[in-house]
């Protein structure tokens, strides 16, 4: 079986892509029948060095996002994995001499097609008297051995086209450039890995790797490392990699060592998640900084890849003050990410907490008594939830997860558990605080949320008064929260309902003279007739909204359960006021 | 079984991964002891607002990466798809108040835990006296008929991080910033699509799709989306998804219609390949500007993923010029893209191809006589490789694929088509690089690029002068060339061999008084004993050096040919100059 890909054609994969690119960035031109995008603004480029790269595509955002101010004038593609054409490597160069600027130089990645294609391009330009220069980038450090063919060109290749732009954009000439982009290639090593391969449009994956086996010293191409390790830690795998990168003994190895400098790369080789991008990010600044490495500069993200290859590799490049200029420069290139000028070694990465209020003391407080009754009223209110545990259970089984009374029962033994730990708060106003925060740690899911939300809301208009208005309002602004954040209404069959038809009722305590009991009692009343009427209701927020309504024909368990609740404050006020 | 994944512990996901961005961007820094990113430049916020977000881990970039000036002023983390703790987002709300900022924007995509956690903290934070306004944002236009929970927030959160942080760069008040990007959030619609699941670390992919199948209008927890529709081309599903975002009749459009001007998102999943998504943003472009729509500006890359699931979402935002002044206003988050200022729609995108460069008149044109003989020894040239035709397939089987005499007679055939087609140019440097410019285009492969660039390079010595020296010396410079470009060195066993060893030969062509026939002999007889001599080499280069030496006991296919044209020149001039 082919892959499964979003493309409008397998031969015409290279254009679209490159055609999407450009059509999305102003910054780019296409040159006309050619597979080439040049910077918009070539004209204003009289006088200075041009910067030409490219290879297959498949490595996208490479070439093309690299593409702007202070890095490449332009770039060449070829089909998916496959040389550009010597006829569009000449047309770029050509164009690009025909906009004025003195010389060119190309960027090539070290594989046999590119060098001959390019150098092919290279040989005719030069014979239609263009001044252009090549350099052939070879940062792989897979190989042990040397091969004849040199070491690979890989996402090291993009830290090339920042050091030349920036020098083209300072001016500096085509041989200068050449030279100074030379050593610094040369400075630099690479290592990928990989949990899995990638597919060609119209091909099959390249390579299997068995689920227990990850990939090491993989190419861009989808083709197979040099060897296969065993599925480990990112941690590990991170420590096989800048060992196999910085061995002395790996001719292809990059010289870091304790006291070095370096830029890191950590590159996404396409399909990987850029959570465990950070992930690995995280244990190579860990890994390099224990080798006594100082990480001048870190980049984190798709650079240089190999289509939707789950894997990353690492880049490690050996600087000095005057590069990590030309690293830092600005750049106007899209793919190219905005980053601090600042080491990312010795810096302060940790923010303290920020500190916590003091708690103000509270002129509400009034003690003694009415701090023994709260102990008795939410004693009561435990008491009733674990009696209701296996109902409201069964309950639930016929709408949600079957929880409810488990949820409520956890909430009533926290606050069991809290009130013998010692006196709780004499004000009302602290007293809800503290509730809100044991529900939220304790009781869990939505319900704890919700109580923890109406609880906090509650307790606001009771810092200055505790009267019955200040509880009214104490029960509306309760009752505003749940329904501002939870996103439910009175009728959406919910815990919401039974407190609502409360809060209603509450609104008397407002009046002048009114009695705390008569509406009390009518207020609990209201709540549990608002629990059984949610028996005909459609759920329409909550876990219960996800099923038909048909199939609901018993009250909503939270919506009992807070009626339940009021009941239990009312006969223990009562049970203390009788 | 589970997901494979480069992590170090699936509880420790979203710390690592965390940690990873923050201590690879120094302008960011840790909450000590919670899951929260801040600004490092906290303390030069003093009066101005603060901007947070966040939400579930698994969405990379989003939320972290779009911390910094002009954008976010830290973002609180939950677990991979779980909401944050309240806890961690009271503490990042006191962080930013006790730095001096003067209030605090919520920034919140629609889902219920995210609201109701970030309510809770801001009900703590309002209760300590800190200002705290949040905003719900809901892009989601993939639900034809209203659901309670109302729309999912998506991609489209980006923008919203983008335009706050503009405004509150420009000193804007809360309330102010608040009232702005709620309208500016009603005005967007964002559509996802899959060709598979992802799968949360230590789990199973989420749901599964058949070869022929893709997920329409997901969201960016792995959760299944609104429909399944036939795997298509990319144009066929853009225009599909378009239409469903756009459609009137759909509750969650966004009003986008002929004239409207919009920013247009193309946003990776995450395990998309970037090709892939450069072709959807092609396919997007083009459809919206079929329809009338002015894209003003188009971001492409991964601004919020879903883990690694292999898709992309499309999000439109109507925008006016106030609101794309605040789209391109400068910030530092490290995953907002470098983007032109520039409206995508309306710009000239297609450079005109390069002048080619005229054919200068040829001083060493001499025409007639020669230019017979020229022909002729291309005749033979061809005959004898045509000859050789199946010998050298032979030879390549046993080293390569066997294709080498095949190659060669394409070759061959191509330069007698060429040469029934008119007379050649009389002079050598331009018939060499005709001859270059034919076996590249028809030739193919190394060897036909190998033979152009020796060829293109040949050809250079012999514009000012055609005399025996200047012949040698375009030996020399074709070797050279093929060298560079071709990695390959004598006693690699490549068709270098015979050409260098005849090359040695010709140097006495240099002396004065040098004998044509004499040395050109000696030459012929150099190369075919260097080819002979192949039998015995270890392959350094080319396809044969993948093969064990013990498996090479004939000469390269590449050497004798060399060879055989050398003779074919040699036979060719003797049969004339006789």
């Amino acid at each position: 079986m082919t892959s499964k890909k979003l493309v409008n054609s397998v031969a015409g994969c290279a254009d679209d892509a490159l055609a999407g690119l450009v059509a999305c960035n102003p910054n780019l031109q296409l040159l006309q029948g050619h597979r080439v995008a040049l910077r918009s603004d070539l004209d204003s480029l009289k006088g200075r060095v041009a910067l030409l790269s490219g290879g297959g595509s498949g490595h996208e955002p490479a070439h093309a996002g690299f593409i702007g101010k202070g890095m490449l004038t332009g770039v060449i593609a070829g089909a998916v994995f496959t040389s550009p054409a010597v006829g569009s490597i000449l047309a770029a160069i050509r164009a690009v001499a025909q906009a004025g600027t003195v010389g060119t130089l190309l960027i090539v990645k070290n594989y046999t097609g590119d060098r001959l294609n390019f150098g092919l391009a290279r040989e005719q330009a030069r014979a239609e008297g263009i001044p252009v220069e090549m350099v052939v980038i070879g940062d792989d450090s897979a190989f042990t051995v040397l091969k004849k063919a040199g070491r690979r060109g890989l996402c090291g290749t993009v830290l090339i086209h920042k050091v030349a732009g920036a020098l083209a954009e300072a001016g500096v000439g085509l041989e200068e450039i050449t030279n100074r982009v030379s050593v610094v290639a040369k400075a630099m090593g690479t290592l990928g890995v990989s949990l899995a391969s990638c597919s060609v449009p119209g091909s099959k994956p390249t390579f299997e790797l068995s689920a227990d086996e990850v990939e090491l010293g993989l190419g861009i191409h989808g083709e197979a490392g040099v060897r296969r390790i065993k599925m480990a830690t990112a941690d590990k795998i991170v420590a096989i990699m800048l060992d196999h990168m910085t061995n002395s003994s790996n001719v292809s190895h990059v010289p870091v060592q304790s006291g070095s400098s370096v830029v890191l790369m950590v590159n996404n080789l396409g399909g990987l998640s850029f959570l465990e991008l950070g992930i690995i990010a995280d244990a190579a600044v860990r890994s390099l900084e224990g080798r006594g490495v100082k990480i001048a500069r870190a980049l984190v993200g798709t650079f240089m890849s190999a289509l939707e290859m789950p894997g990353i590799s690492l880049t490690l490049l050996l600087v000095d003050e005057p590069l990590l200029k030309l690293i830092d420069a600005d750049t106007t290139a899209s793919a190219w990410p905005n980053m601090a000028k600042v080491s990312v070694t010795g810096r302060t990465w940790i923010r303290a907490a920020p500190t916590e209020p003091l708690e103000a003391p509270d002129s509400t407080a009034t003690g003694g008594t009415d701090s023994k009754q709260m102990v008795l009223v939410l004693e009561r209110v435990c008491t009733t939830l674990l009696g209701l545990e296996e109902h409201l259970n069964a309950l639930d089984r016929a709408a949600g997860d079957g929880d409810c009374g488990t949820t409520h029962s956890r909430a009533a033994r926290a606050i069991q558990g809290w009130l013998k730990e010692g006196q709780p708060p004499a004000s009302p106003a602290q007293l809800l605080s503290k509730l809100s925060l044991l529900l939220l740690e304790k009781m869990g899911g939505s319900s704890g949320a919700l109580y923890g939300l109406f609880l906090t809301a509650a307790a606001q208009p009771l810092k200055a008064k505790t009267d019955l208005p200040a509880w009214s309002a104490a029960m509306d602004a309760g009752l505003e929260a749940m329904q501002k954040y939870g996103k439910a209404a009175p009728g959406d069959r919910t815990m919401l309902d039974s407190l609502w038809a409360a809060g209603q009722e509450l609104q008397a305590w407002k009046s002048p003279g009114a009695n705390l009991f008569q509406i009390l009692t009518k207020a609990v009343k209201s709540a549990e007739a608002a629990a059984e009427a949610t028996r005909n209701m459609e759920a329409g927020a909550g876990r219960a909204s996800y099923i038909s309504s048909a199939r609901l024909d018993q009250p909503d368990p939270g919506a009992v359960a807070a009626a339940a609740i009021l009941r239990a404050i009312l006969e223990a006020l009562q049970g203390q006021g009788a």
